[in-house]
């Protein structure tokens, strides 16, 4: 410090002067560190590292001038609850990222003003006379224009909810490191339903939950409104998420008493100004449990008024409601065939009374009798195509990606482009009930893009899944797409970091279901971890073996269900008896001395002729079925030869060994990492993975020790014998394993 | 800027040189502002005031320069993982008040260092020749010394973590703002065993939890540490608690399995630097479920043999394991009795298991049978003062401060003083199950210390609770205090910040029975919220006044058990019926048009008798018995004329009507010092407070409707009708309330 103000101090003559500029450079030097160091704008963003900022962490970008140069100042109306918050989001977003809080402006003064606004809230959008046509209520335009010869980025919508989402996609370009001086940015979403679905009970237990208890703290509600609530409805607006459900499928019919309903619409005044309705799941008979009347039948007029009059009910509390969700007849809930009347019947009672308010009615599909004798995988195809255009129109039918249910692989569900007069609504899961819970990592959107691909031939070749779902196949307006969201209170959220990434994923897909899942991963570690490519690359790289590695490692081939029984923790393929056959472990893999797998042919329980021709040809015979649906469709001989010239009971051990072997490599990688990421989060997904190869091998040991009862053939040459007996396997008890749908 | 630095450029003669200090300083100042600025200190430390920290703040005091004067540097060993935590919490702490990292230093090259040690680890602590012996293992010296000419403060004991104590204690002076420079502090506990209870299931279920699900995270543990679970033991640690029961006395035989001990095993391996050593609770019958015994008798060769075995197995792997918490013979659990022996049989045989590895058994007195048809109150004094002296050496009789169950206000429990032959070891319960779960302010440290100087007259004047619980009445060295955790996942730990200091006054006053409950309200108040007298007195006030106007507005006058059923929410005085009429209210005010109350008297249960005589004699006395314990003991005439002149009818209700008033009085309060807290916390107090404020009133009105029925009296002048119907009130159901004992 001496040795700078003695210089700053230096006599010298008065026309030389030097010292001034000495001084000057060394003042604004300590007042531009005072001002604009990391340390003012990281303070904030940078305390933990915990995961609670999600991919909305606004740190300092590495190079800022360009970011700087079109983000001085904001012109924004803020004359609505939406107006106020896409402005906010945008000055705490820019100011994160350039270190720099740009001045609120009216007009475009100066060079680097972003204006947000639609044509009736911002005269500046007016003028610009942008063609807003076509992209609907929630579509937008990025777009780098000059406004009176000054250079500017409009962010344009027809609608609040539009602007906010188009600011939220021009963060993600400067977060991304984008380039953001000649943007032209026209997005609307292709599919107009983006929910959530909360498997959460009203005392905070959440079905499938691996991330702790529900975030919804329905005692406190609805004068406790946790700061939480904003920031979920920030994330989910953030990746275009538009409703959410917040109760269980498998609900108490409380939820539609007056005080659950008040509860709720103080979450939905929290959520509105983000563009996100609340829909709550219905039990189909709450007119019997909280109505008192003798009957749930839908064709009973008693009990089409008492719904009628509790829609209208929710309507008076909660005037932008979505509407139901319902999960009947199926697995022991009520519906409206304990009446001896159709799903038709009952969603149809209940979308009559939703029709003049605009609300909507989500059937789930997912359904199988307990007096079923036949294959599970057929029942709600079998039961729902009679019914294919006898729904009303605000009925969309959801259905899950497959038939079965979430497992790491399944092929995409007969129902998709089987219901041409019905709007299909997917149902995926983001919760890994089936893939390891939260500490495996297992990034699923290359699931849900191998399932929305999926070419159904139901009106000929390229007949895809995402297709169906958009509504562009049969041409439906009304779609949908439901996550069962993986969100719980742990400070990260999902239970795990790289479960973020998932929440994520189905965000950008529900909104886009052609997006890659590639190019997701790629946004999401640049937002999340870091933009650095050398770490931005091996991680996506993980991220995108990583499911394949849980096939591999708990259901190769087109095996299925074979995990603990109840809570679905680990492996369990030898899982029998108990209430019902479907289940059961064996009922699935049907190993014996012959062979292994569930014959859905022709010759079996020809589930594969509920696929148009093409699709049943291909699956229905041995010669063409693609391998990893291999033993979902056929009982193949343990000595039958694989494309690699293996048998397969070989073929099926080295998948199992190649399983783990992934996983040891994700470990590897991401040791490699260290240094580049910041310590908390580094070693909790160091360890994360760690549980991850532990239990990758004890699934391959416990399959193995298990199958080769059957096969009793010896293991490959090379691969080690599991280290344990099979009781032993079978002995361990996993009584507390969370998510349990107890 | 321009003009600073014009002023620092200044052409001036050179002899004058005034613009030297002028830019010197300007300089001096922007550097200053640079390295010591809040702003590099908070930074790290203010992030969201969720109340994470706790009364760990350690945020820059007002007076910096007293602090600074002590803390240059810090002289400590870091030979093992106590003293390295010692000498880390210390530098942080000091960081964070002083805003300057304080240096670390071999000897004492300047004033102000900070010495830590024990004689054996700092050669300079044993230079100093502290007289240590009268402070145990756990006590500590704080002293302002000199050394080698140079001022310094050193922090000494028997053992690190008499240390580590001492370093808290010094920190706390620091952050409540006391004087530093003339410190001689010499402390030591005065019970031995200090305890948080948790009742947390192996599922993250809470009992009585009002703060989110448990912390611990079963699934994930022996692998991943949650970082929180060090906080947990800072902050335990900073209160002197050293020890912790993991799991709910209404516990699974599971917890005792390997794979339990290996998780416990992890939970040990983070507290033990923090001093604190871990416990089980134990099913009785365990030998049973676990151990494949057919019986559990305790007097069976082959249950003893398995316990020996059990607890050999848990020294194997937890080498200073605590010992096991015993609800036996109680609500429905197994105990000695379900073979015809005693506690003390099933005790003992638990106690021998221990007495070679230093463990102790915690045998909890709260039993009451479901054979037993007289007063509860008398049980578990009728079923252990037989016993008394029949104890092994190593355990401990832990009993609830009341006969009842944790009730807003009950007389203290009729065996302290009556088992002079055993250490009594206090149950306190911390969560507040009967005192509004987590939103009511209700600082509980009054109702502690209410019990502990309560006189029991056991040998005569003077011995008080106190004397019995930290062994001085009768001469134990074993001596314990139990808490009943309010901890859990919420960010703040206890489900709101008020909480938080019911969890530090129960660790102050397990510490030292006889300090005082303002004392304890004002430091913590100074280390949660603000030193700022404006803040800390009305807090402290708002604290001292909160338990009495929970016992106004829910049970006053000795009224109790008048809840909710089951989840305890809300008023219930009119519960009735089930399974056995000691779990109705009815049971307990036993309201007739004759009167109100539960005559305990001699012409009553006589529960009086327990009690030694003077104390009896008072309350077994109309005349004389104190009016809070007024309707415990006696049942009173409506017209009974009280002390105010009032009959207790009129004097009832008013009560009641002087709840509700306290809490309206406490929002004033808090409104009145908004702005001088922080706006995150100080909105939740505000909601929480408008929560309590609501159910305050729905107590008061629900229980005045309902003894109306029974008085038919009319409300005193100016006191108004309750505004709902009786039957309104009785029809209100909160099934999935929080913490039900489910």
């Amino acid at each position: 410090m001496i040795s700078i103000t003695s210089r700053c101090g230096e006599r010298t003559p008065p026309r030389a002067r030097r010292p001034i500029p000495v001084c000057l450079a060394l003042l604004a030097l300590l007042l531009g560190l005072l001002l604009a160091l990391p340390g003012a704008a990281q303070a904030r963003a940078l305390p933990d590292e915990d995961g609670y900022a999600l991919w909305l962490r606004y740190l300092p970008v590495q190079q800022v001038a360009p970011l700087r140069a079109v983000s001085a100042a904001v012109a924004a109306p803020a004359a609505t609850p939406t107006q106020v918050v896409a402005r906010d989001e945008l000055r705490r977003g820019l100011e994160g990222l350039s270190g720099r809080r740009p001045a609120a402006v009216d007009g475009v003064p100066r060079d680097g003003v972003v204006v947000l606004g639609t044509p009736a809230s911002s005269p500046l959008v007016a003028a610009l006379d942008l063609d807003l046509a076509g992209i609907g209520e929630e579509g937008y335009l990025v777009r780098s224009v000059r406004i009176g010869g000054r250079a500017a980025t409009v962010i344009a919508a027809n609608s609040d909810i539009g602007v906010l989402y188009g600011v939220f996609h021009f963060l993600r370009l400067a977060q991304t490191g984008q380039p953001l001086a000649a943007l032209d940015v026209t997005q609307a979403p292709k599919v107009k339903v983006r929910v959530l679905n909360h498997w959460d009970n009203l005392d905070r237990y959440v079905e499938r939950g691996y991330a702790g208890e529900s975030i919804w703290d329905w005692h406190r509600l609805p004068d406790w409104l946790d700061p939480r609530y904003t920031d979920y409805a920030r994330a989910n607006a953030s990746i275009g998420i538009n409703g959410t459900v917040l109760n269980n499928v498998n609900t108490s019919a409380l939820a539609l008493t007056p005080m659950y309903l008040d509860k709720t619409a103080a979450l939905a005044s929290v959520f509105r100004p983000y563009g996100i309705k609340v829909y709550l799941s219905a039990r189909f008979s709450a007119p019997i449990e909280i109505g008192g009347l003798p009957t749930a039948d839908p064709l009973d007029p008693a009990v089409r008024r008492w719904w009628k009059d509790k829609v209208d009910e929710i309507y008076r509390t909660i005037p932008d409601f979505g509407g139901f969700l319902i999960k009947a007849n199926s697995e022991g809930q009520p519906g409206p065939q304990d009446y001896g009347r159709s799903h038709a019947d009952g969603a149809n009672m209940m979308a009559q009374a939703f029709a003049p308010h605009g609300g909507i009615v989500m059937w789930r599909a997912f359904v199988y009798s307990h007096e079923e004798p036949d294959d599970r995988h057929k029942q709600a195809y079998t039961e729902f195509v009679p019914h294919d255009g006898a729904f009303e129109p605000n009925v969309l039918v959801q259905v899950k990606n497959g038939a079965i249910d979430f497992q790491p692989r399944e092929p995409f569900h007969p129902l998709f482009g089987a219901m041409p007069g019905t709007p299909l609504m997917m149902e995926f899961q983001i919760t890994k009930e089936y893939l390891g819970f939260a500490t495996h990592l297992a990034y699923l959107a290359p699931m849900y893009e191998e399932v929305l691909r999926a070419d159904t031939h139901a009106r000929g070749p390229g007949s895809t899944v995402a297709k169906v779902v958009d509504g562009s196949l049969d041409g439906h307006a009304l779609t949908g797409m439901a996550g069962v969201a993986n969100i719980g209170v742990d400070r990260n959220w999902s239970g795990s970091h790289f479960d973020q990434a998932n929440w994520y994923a189905y965000g950008r897909m529900a909104w886009d279901p052609y997006a890659g899942s590639a190019d997701i991963a790629r946004d999401w570690v640049r937002m999340t971890f870091s933009t650095d490519p050398a770490v931005v690359e091996p991680v996506v790289g993980m991220m995108m073996g990583s499911r394949e590695a849980v096939v591999d490692y708990m259901t190769p081939l087109g095996l299925h269900h074979l995990m603990g029984r109840g809570h679905h923790y680990g492996p369990g393929p030898w899982v029998e008896g108990g209430p019902r056959a479907d289940w059961t472990s064996v009922y699935y893999h049907r190993a014996d001395a012959r062979g292994i797998g569930f014959d859905r042919s022709a010759g079996g329980s020809n589930a594969v002729a509920q696929y148009a021709p093409p699709v049943a040809a291909q699956f229905g015979n041995l010669e063409t079925v693609p391998e990893e649906f291999l033993l979902w469709f056929h009982h193949v001989p343990w000595d039958h030869r694989m494309a690699s010239g293996n048998t397969l009971w070989d073929e099926l051990v080295l998948r199992y060994g190649r399983g783990v072997d992934e996983v040891r490599g994700m470990r590897a990688t991401w040791a490699g990492l260290e240094g580049r990421i910041d310590p908390a989060r580094h070693h909790q997904v160091a360890v994360f993975l760690g549980i991850q190869e532990k239990e990758a091998q004890w699934w391959r040991d416990a399959s193995i020790a298990y199958f080769q009862t059957f096969a009793k053939r010896p293991l490959p040459a090379g691969q080690a014998a599991p280290p344990h007996s099979l009781e032993y396997y079978k002995s361990l008890q996993f009584p507390f394993a969370p998510g349990d749908g107890k």
